[in-house]
């Protein structure tokens, strides 16, 4: 679940789409407050100058040490020496939603428990601490040199696995990632501590975590209380957790230096110009029409019964998160002076470079080469998708392909796998695909036959990779029939496929088994083609615009953002915009104002019973400058002594624009305050224990 | 409903989207074959010389006097002197559907009478046939002078209402409309013999004449039976129309002449290049992502039951076909090479206006001024599609935004109305208002709920206008009491309002007309933001760019199309794309070996009986290179004989772009010969009376 960073610009004040365009486009030198840095190149001496701080490498190795990456794509903080995390509530919202069933409904009503022993496992969820920092550029650069095409790929993603491989040895307590900083500039070993056993704490009802809704999800002012609890377990107890943050019940300052520690998980800052366009023109567009389809179908699914409305839920809340934050992408990039804007950037680094013969005739025209290879990419872009990306949404064929390809890979040394089978990775591919987890048989339904129907919109009826998948059946029918004889719901049945390999797949007579495997060569075919004519060039390529850019500008920048760990400074503050100022916080009498009664402005009946308990000024909600985007969700927000304010959950609208540049005026962190959680806690949901945990008090 | 337009382009050979960007680009001389010609301005000599052929003025009198418009958006021809008209079996789909009952389904089963008394009107339907052409350029263009902003767009609604009502008097057989060509370059009163009483006669079933489905919609080869046919009726019987088509029913041969007569709806050729810009960026993007969401909902609606599948058959139908014709659109304007052609154009033109001083000095810079109201346009566009373009596809809405503005529009004098509301144009009006017609409550239910939750999304919960439409009710909560308690779907309880007038609204308490009426205000703002800043600079300055365009290229182009008769030169033929070549016909035999069983490739009861006595070898469906668009569908396929060879229904892929230019390598009309036509009805149907009206045998 990626946060919600939120895309609809000045439409909230009637002033059409488009962006402002007032990007910092973060080549060159980044502007204050702007930059997602690695904790090996945090800017110190220059924040603490600006702030007027005294930050040592000791404050960022406590930070840094109490910073935690969820792996079903959030961030969060360890806050107890117990193990206790704090994160947002839609990070652990489909935590609570597996957990739910028809009879109990945890999204609806909360996860509340008293005592340790009611708090339950996350199925699929995996925790991690970040502990080390290699680097590796050398290595994963030496493995492609004189290769093309897929050779090239595959050569470096097999140094890859082995450095992850033998970085991390066989420790089950370990977790260890080469990433890939600067698009190929550089390359870093992070090593991880990681938790397989997360379970769920606390859960506040989904209409008090998302009140507002859907219509309020780029919006600030603010009323959510999007918090929620997991605890690590080692050995089926709490894990000791030393080094946690301290938490604070005391309101955010404004003008407050706040530091926000988490994993933001993609942006396309560095991309090239020809990039972006494809991203504007075909990518997106596609991905958005397809995305705004399914929306609608699951909107009327949830409204046909109470069933289908909770099973309905989660699905629905990020399919539209996602249609927001792409949205704000796409009228971003449509916008002219900031395409422009863009374009200048990249000519005034090519001029720096043809100034200087001897890096000219080193970097050549890697601009040129990516330009070509987006040719390749609109030729295969909507087959790869449709083919090799298979169903979105649907767990069953996800477990079918991942089992089908297992079983073929694995019978393989590591390094001649596909890169995901390599043996480093096999332990969270196996945790996933292995923790008992609810499939809903009518979603799985729903997201089985818009795959195919959409495949066959796309490719045509007559396509030979669709007949293939069809055969003489329906989308519609074909789903039926898969998702009603398809057996793999069943944890223990994945778990025999997964044992039994390739003899025990070739025996399975299970629907979605088959479905996957006759559309593997296809998939496999349309990969080869696209890491060959696309993903090749495009890196090999994108390593040498890095080198420009280290070349002309040093190395004193921040790398795109990769769901790795980053620190982003800042202040808690509001904004002015078009001459209306917008206050940096929110409290909790403001929620009472908001309420309608009416979905999604209606309160949940905790909150009205306890509006006479409740200290009506505690902020709730607040703001701060710091550049975030999505898997920023649940990051810490801590200030200069180490205390955390609150957990980022959202971006402003102006914010939106933010995969592609940082204004640092008017885009805005939304942050749920630490001072609401304890009132909360104390005064709403009444755990005493967890209040305990957290102030000592 | 318009004609099926087809949008994929290169993807169904796989390679990728984009389109090929070979169009002519039609402010100069138009190339062989193109052009949606008036009648008035044919190219006559020109053709005959190209095709070696010997038409005359009498010939294309004998065309228009049998070229019929639907008003319901559609194309058609008579083929009988008894007043019987033939058209596409997707023009009456909505009559099938509005006679049909949770009883009697005429979509999926087809509509066959045997004689005439069988024959059943169909609501809202009024047929016309253009009888004479006059040029009104002065006046009108008189009426704006010395004007700007609102006032000169309504002096010359103003004016152009009068000439309609001046042109017709108030014989209740003729509507006069002005007609706008080449974006204000001339202004033509069109008149035409109308007819009110236009019943279904004969309509196949939805798998028959939509065989191959969405999926197939820009495909060809094609196997539909995409025929309808109508007639027309004066005091309850049918008319005598002496001037009719020829039916044949022999085949269509490769390279014969061919003639395309009807109504193409609309085309932006001669838009300029900032005009492209918005509907690339803005207007078709959100389009599009609405039209996505709400065909999700209605899939997911027709699959709850086989009544809702029954009621949303032609919504959805009517849905996906305009979702794929702005596909198309989109990536025909997202090709860079396509718009770079635009510019180099336009930059043609203005070079050619700056050569001349006299002419520099009276045409000015229309192209600056539009693109500079396209800020305006960007600023207001989603305020003004969602506040006063209303609830898309809701009949209760519209019902109810018709009777609130009649009843204060009809209380001012005819030249100070609301346009629409004109005298001379409220024949119609009535007549679509007080048409009994089905109103199915959850389709009603759906588009509301649909509309104030999209409203709600893009202004935002705060927005004084969307309070005013929700106050404290979710939208869901309001479409559903609104719907419920309206009465609106009563045609007399509509006649009372309408008769009634603003006494009668004040006093109804229907929960629809209250919605229009507390949103009517907040309409009627935006709505003259929008004609004083985007609509009056634009019209303005189209002007001046249509008076550049035939300074430097002469008189001898055609318009864009407006819904208005043109006629379309070209013949029969396949073409070869990528090596592929398509051959320009397809027969009966074709479509069962294509049938799979499976929706939408399922036969018809009837079809599967009646393979073995129809001959294999018939024609069914073929391909012209005649330059058609949307709003064509149904019209006559006329040879220089004056014989009908088919009804255009569709375009081929290529044909996509066909909103912005031509070309006549690969871009095809697709037409249902009436060699199926003339053997479906006699063998499959057994439709004797209405073969030997055709045939006369």
């Amino acid at each position: 679940m990626s946060i919600r960073l939120l895309n609809m610009i000045r439409l909230k004040y009637g002033a059409g789409l488009g962006l402002a365009a007032a990007f910092s486009i973060s080549a060159a030198p980044a502007l204050a407050d702007e930059g997602m840095w690695t904790y090996d190149n945090f800017p110190l001496a220059q924040v603490n100058e600006a702030y007027g701080l005294k930050l040592d490498q000791k404050w960022l190795d406590r930070v840094q040490g109490a910073s935690v990456r969820l792996t079903t794509g959030c961030s969060a903080s360890l806050v107890s020496d117990k193990g206790l995390v704090f994160t947002n509530h839609h990070c652990v919202v489909e935590c609570a939603q597996d957990l739910s069933s028809d009879k109990t409904d945890y999204v609806q009503d909360g996860f509340l428990t008293a005592s340790r022993e009611e708090e339950k496992k996350c199925p699929g969820m995996q925790a991690e601490i970040l502990t080390s920092i290699t680097d590796v550029t050398r290595e994963v650069q030496a493995a492609g040199l004189g290769k093309t095409g897929q050779d090239f790929v595959r050569a470096r993603d097999a140094v890859m696995a082995s450095l992850e491989k033998s970085g991390c040895g066989d420790d089950p307590n370990l977790r260890c990632q080469v990433v890939t900083l600067y698009r190929g500039g550089q390359y870093k070993l992070y090593r991880y501590r990681k938790y397989s056993d997360v379970r769920l704490v606390f859960a506040p009802e989904f209409a008090t975590a998302f009140f507002g809704g859907d219509p309020d999800n780029f919006n600030f002012p603010r009323y959510n209380l999007d918090i929620g609890f997991v605890r690590l377990y080692e050995n089926g107890k709490p894990a000791a957790t030393p080094q946690h943050l301290t938490w604070t019940s005391r309101a955010p300052q404004d003008g407050e230096a706040t530091f926000v520690s988490g994993n933001p998980g993609s942006t396309n800052r560095l991309m090239t110009v020809s990039q972006l366009e494809t991203l504007r023109d075909l990518t997106i567009p596609v991905g958005q029409l397809q995305r705004s389809e399914i929306r609608g179908r699951l909107i009327r699914f949830s409204e046909e019964s109470p069933e289908h409305k909770r099973i309905a839920t989660d699905p629905l809340f990020g399919i539209e998160n996602s249609y927001k934050v792409f949205f704000g992408q796409q009228f971003a990039l449509n916008d002219k002076a900031f395409m422009d804007a863009k374009r200048a950037q990249e000519a005034e680094l090519k001029a720096k470079i043809t100034a200087d013969p001897k890096l000219a005739a080193e970097i050549g025209d890697p601009w040129g080469d990516i330009a070509k290879a987006q040719e390749a990419y609109a030729n295969n872009y909507v087959r790869y998708r449709q083919i090799e990306g298979g169903a979105t949404y649907s767990k069953l064929y996800d477990y079918a392909r991942t089992l089908v390809r297992a079983a073929e890979e694995r019978s393989k040394p590591s390094a001649e796998r596909l890169p995901e089978f390599a043996d480093a990775r096999l332990a969270l591919m196996e945790k996933t695909l292995l923790d008992p987890k609810p499939v809903d048989a009518p979603l799985e339904e729903t997201y089985l036959s818009f795959w195919l129907s959409k495949t066959r919109e796309y490719l045509t009826t007559d396509d030979p990779a669709v007949k293939t998948l069809l055969g003489k059946e329906s989308p519609e029918g074909l789903a039926q029939r898969a998702v009603a004889g398809s057996k793999l719901a069943d944890p223990a049945v994945r778990k025999a496929l997964w044992d039994g390999g390739a003899k025990a797949i070739a025996a399975s007579d299970d629907p979605l088994i088959q479905l996957a495997l006759r559309n593997d060569p296809n998939a496999r075919a349309v990969r080869k083609t696209w890491e060959t004519e696309v993903q090749a060039p495009t890196d090999a390529a994108a390593e040498r615009v890095a080198r420009a850019k280290f070349a002309a500008y040093g190395e004193e920048v921040y790398p795109d953002a990769t769901f790795t760990l980053r620190l982003s400074y800042g202040k808690v503050g509001g904004w002015t915009y078009r001459g209306q100022t917008i206050p940096a916080t929110t409290n909790i009498a403001g929620l009472y104002e908001r309420a309608t009664g009416a979905e999604p402005y209606q309160l949940a009946p905790r909150w009205v019973a306890a509006k006479d308990r409740l200290n009506g000024s505690t902020v709730f909600d607040f703001v701060t400058t710091n550049d975030i985007i999505g898997g920023n969700s649940g990051s810490p927000v801590v200030n200069a002594k180490g205390e955390i304010l609150g957990a980022a959950f959202d971006g402003n609208i102006h914010s939106l624009g933010g995969a592609f540049g940082y204004d640092g005026s008017i885009n805005r962190t939304v942050v749920v305050a630490t001072s609401a959680a304890t009132e909360a806690l104390a005064k709403v949901y009444g755990r005493t224990e967890l209040v305990k945990e957290l102030t000592g008090k």
